[in-house]
């Protein structure tokens, strides 16, 4: 299985697949100037939190490449993407870490290799939620939601990830893609990494879930995460905590898979996370074009809370937590990542 | 509160609003002949099984008005428009009830007085629904689905019914309007008969209906039917079955409303309802525009079953049955139209 690299640099010029085009054009944009990168990341040409981090890593390395290794250079750079998103953890990560090589004196040697330390760390921390997966979820008919694959990390993915892992062992029947809206992720980004990559799918409409579950035709439900509490309860893309309770009332196991960057242990409970309502249009119009009346009020919650009662395990690079989340997460935080980059080797 | 008529005779001409045009356009086409408004019901122009009933009883009419009363000219006329939808069980017994009459001797006086009554028990049947609905459910914030209102019925509505009732006694402060993925009838139709109401609404998409509910915005659900079992197992639009799972968890009532001709008591339980799987085009495209890659598999059913130990009650013309459903639905079987004209009138 040969994956779709989103974001690479080819000499001295920074390729990026414009997601904003797909799943009906597959068109790479080169980058030759900071500039050009912040706009395509404001404009979510590349999109989902770890791949905006290696895309802002590549971006310092490319204004070496192409402007000579300056210090003072640099930190505009820097902060100029640092402004692109304002919540975008990983890319916050990501540029801290070369400033602060920056600040303690490191050349251009030293920073290229923390730049390729970076990208190299984000997609293996994908292998490991991928290869912990596959031991934790049963069965060979999987459902899920969003995108949460490649072109969200760069890497395998978080939950698709383990979609991936089990089909090249050959353990993976059929994938049940919800189309995602407002803005079609599923349908758009999941429906087109499936297709490139050979795995069997049905796209469906996010209210089918319900039924295809009543049919038994689901074995275990996998999902991102945008923020996970110290008590196991995770924000994720709106419409998860509906495939939760679906999933609790079959019977089928429902995982959450997210890097362990994602749980904030000092966030006590899920009504702490705070829910970003967006913009009415993205309800009212698809790609442009009116569906409801004109004056239409809508209700866009980009994403709602899972209580961790109805989820049966979190999957993370540092290892499975399962419930109660609490001291299970808490085991997990106490491991460094150097401990866990040894131990799966 | 004024609703809108989405079919009517004026003068000799049949007006009828073409619903493929909404909710950018409220257009009325006007019909002169059988043939047009054939055409109207094949491409959907009209819809709702008992909108359809009375369009077929008034081009019966038109006809006459225009061309004269000739029994074997209207038995044409009758064939041609029991044609055009395949399954509409309203269309048949109306164009039936007709026929039926004109072997009977019938002339144009009784004929005409024969279809006035079709609309007018149509219609009538709508109210007694929405009476029998207002009693029955409780709390002043609704959630739908799809669209079961004028649009589709040329009365008050099923579920919708209920809610125009409770609005015009003000005891309605909001109606969560899920948006019915693929074919989108609650965004476009519901959204429209709402606003044009004056009624309070918020559209959502189908996936914001667990987050609504776990935020305790909703008091009670109303959905249509499309077939009832004996044992109160329900067909609907897909995306019931979801609502009334996560009803139940919630807590929240959970209603079905439909005119008692839905209610098949020769279909045992929902596993003997066939449901219809329709193109993956209606979901891989949105108005004609590709949201999914070329070659994407869909999974498209149409209905989903809800088992009756999900459902609160089933408000009927006749009507509300309660659990064990077996025994209430064939109770209320037992009543006969005229008793129950009677009763409530």
């Amino acid at each position: 299985m040969r994956l779709t690299d989103p974001v690479y640099i080819k000499g001295d010029t920074l390729f990026i697949l414009d997601q904003t085009l797909l799943p009906l054009e597959e068109k790479y944009i080169a980058i030759t100037d900071v500039d050009q990168l912040c706009e395509a990341i404001k404009s979510l040409r590349v999109r989902g939190a770890p791949l905006i981090g290696i895309a802002a890593a590549y971006g310092v390395l490319l204004h070496i490449l192409r402007n000579g290794f300056s210090v003072p250079k640099l930190k505009e750079v820097i902060h100029k993407l640092a402004a692109t998103r304002p919540t975008a953890v990983n890319l916050f990560k990501a540029l801290e870490r070369i400033e602060k090589a920056l600040e303690s004196g490191a050349g251009y040697e030293q920073v290229k290799e923390i730049i390729e330390t970076i990208v190299r760390e984000e997609k293996e921390a994908t292998l490991r939620m991928a290869e912990y997966g596959v031991q934790e979820v049963k069965g060979k008919r999987a459902l899920t939601i969003c995108n949460t694959g490649v072109l969200a990390t760069g890497g395998i993915g978080t939950a698709l990830g383990i979609i991936y892992k089990l089909f090249e062992k050959g353990e993976l029947e059929m994938v049940y893609v919800c189309e995602t809206r407002p803005l079609l992720q599923g349908a758009r980004l999941t429906a087109w990494e499936l297709s490139k990559a050979g795995i069997p799918y049905r796209l469906i409409t996010d209210n089918t879930a319900g039924y295809v579950m009543s049919l038994g035709m689901v074995d275990f439900v996998v999902v991102g995460a945008d923020r996970i509490s110290a008590t196991g309860d995770t924000a994720n893309k709106i419409g998860s905590l509906t495939l939760a309770i679906l999933a609790k009332y079959y019977g089928i196991p429902f995982h959450v898979v997210a890097p362990f960057t994602t749980v904030d242990l000092s966030i006590e409970s899920g009504e702490d996370i705070p829910i970003e309502q967006r913009s009415d249009e993205e309800v009212t119009c698809v790609f442009g074009k009116r569906i409801a009346p004109e004056g239409a009020k809508a209700l866009n919650f980009a994403f709602d809370v899972i209580p961790s009662k109805l989820i049966t395990s979190i999957i993370t690079d540092k290892g499975v937590a399962k419930p109660p989340y609490r001291d299970s997460l808490k085991k997990l935080a106490l491991f460094s990542d150097t401990e866990i980059r040894e131990d799966s080797g």
